[in-house]
């Protein structure tokens, strides 16, 4: 595979995208998204992960809006992972993660992760890179776990946003009344670290890639949500699940 | 109050009550909950407790998809409690349930509660009348606390259907497929005990009644779920809600 370039990698629609037919796209899959949920759940044989990742406003809350927002809310379930806790940190990383692991014919999406682990906590030298190294091994091992012993099909995200957009959105939250509860003085000044938690993401993309990171491009929430749609819809049909019939 | 009789509880829309108009009546507090979830949600100060109950096919599944799917699964959880496990039997009969009270912003949904406790057991004669009465009481003192101590807005809904309805929905899971998964046999056997469910329930209605319950007539899926967004937007609105300014 090919190291991935953040800075050479694009955070929008190719030009002349055509957008209002890319919206109603994403209307007729978010039904079919809405089905093979229920299937899913029906079945219980699988289960899906979502890990999605990204700066500070790259839109990760409406990315969740526009493509679980239209299942089942019986059958999807949203963590946001917060600093952790004084309990949380007397166990190693992964402890507070595996607890929301999703059971067979859920859909688990992760708002920042175990990832955060070795990206937060690296840009601030909470760790050293042996840590991270570590760490990332056993990431990988994690999600071998979740994935050959639960049926785990794990999708992983990361909203690419450019630093212009970013900082677009941020001024937002100072000045537009129902954005004003996101705002939060700390998220500029990590922002100065961008190039830092670029490089740390690319590490992240090259050493834990099994499977693959989707840099998606998120400057228009529109193409981003589309994107994204598409993909968990192509995922879930390649399982190619069946409604089971009557219990015995 | 006057003492709920269920058998003289309606289980249906009154008589030429308008489907067309009340199903875009729907879709339009449907969009008002979405609203008003972010509020919440921005907001932070109050959360929302759904207790909803009712005998087996009585729509409960379908309820949360049409009134909370609407909203952001990021501020919705809905919790299905079963049977207990060997583990939470071990601890007394809310120790499970208090896990998943709603943190402040929070909506979570419980499809079947604690009232199972002082329901299932007591047709089943797995508890007596007087531990039901005490752990009634436990109830009310838990509830206490939540509502209190937590600003938790408790909605406790009892989905009314009719036992000929019931009848048709538990036959229908064993004749259209994508239903099926839904089939257990134990349904049947559990329904031939309706008249005693309905007394426990009305015993629970009578002395578990802060706050009261809604008994909502469960026979048409429109009707239900008009009648449980009106009545959760109303709710919400009640709390005089307001977008926070920014964080110091």
């Amino acid at each position: 595979m090919a190291k991935i370039k953040l800075n050479k990698t694009a955070t929008k629609a190719p030009k002349n995208w055509d957008k209002d037919a890319t919206k109603k796209k994403l209307a007729v899959i978010q039904s079919e998204l809405d089905e093979l949920q229920n299937l899913l759940y029906a079945e219980g044989k699988h289960s899906i992960l979502v890990v999605l990742q990204g700066m500070d406003a790259s839109g990760k809350d409406g990315l969740i809006r526009d493509v679980f927002g239209c299942m089942n809310p019986q059958g999807v379930q949203v963590t946001s992972f917060k600093v952790p806790t004084p309990e949380e940190l007397s166990h190693d990383f992964l402890w507070r993660i595996h607890e929301h692991a999703p059971a067979k014919g859920m859909i688990q999406v992760f708002n920042r992760s175990h990832y955060e682990d070795v990206l937060v906590t690296r840009v601030h030298r909470l760790i050293d890179d042996k840590t991270a190294l570590k760490r990332m091994a056993a990431i990988n091992d994690f999600e071998k776990l979740l994935t050959e012993h639960n049926n785990t099909h794990i999708i992983k995200l990361y909203m690419h946003v450019s630093r212009e957009e970013q900082l677009t959105r941020l001024k937002e939250r100072m000045s537009i009344p129902q954005k004003m509860w996101k705002y939060n003085a700390k998220d500029i000044e990590e922002s100065q670290l961008w190039d830092t938690y670029m490089s740390y993401y690319e590490d992240v993309f090259n050493k834990c890639n099994t499977p693959e990171w989707n840099i998606i491009p998120a400057d228009q929430n529109w193409y981003k949500s589309y994107l994204v749609a598409k993909l968990l819809r192509d995922a879930m049909v390649s399982l190619k699940m069946k409604y089971p019939g009557m219990k015995k």
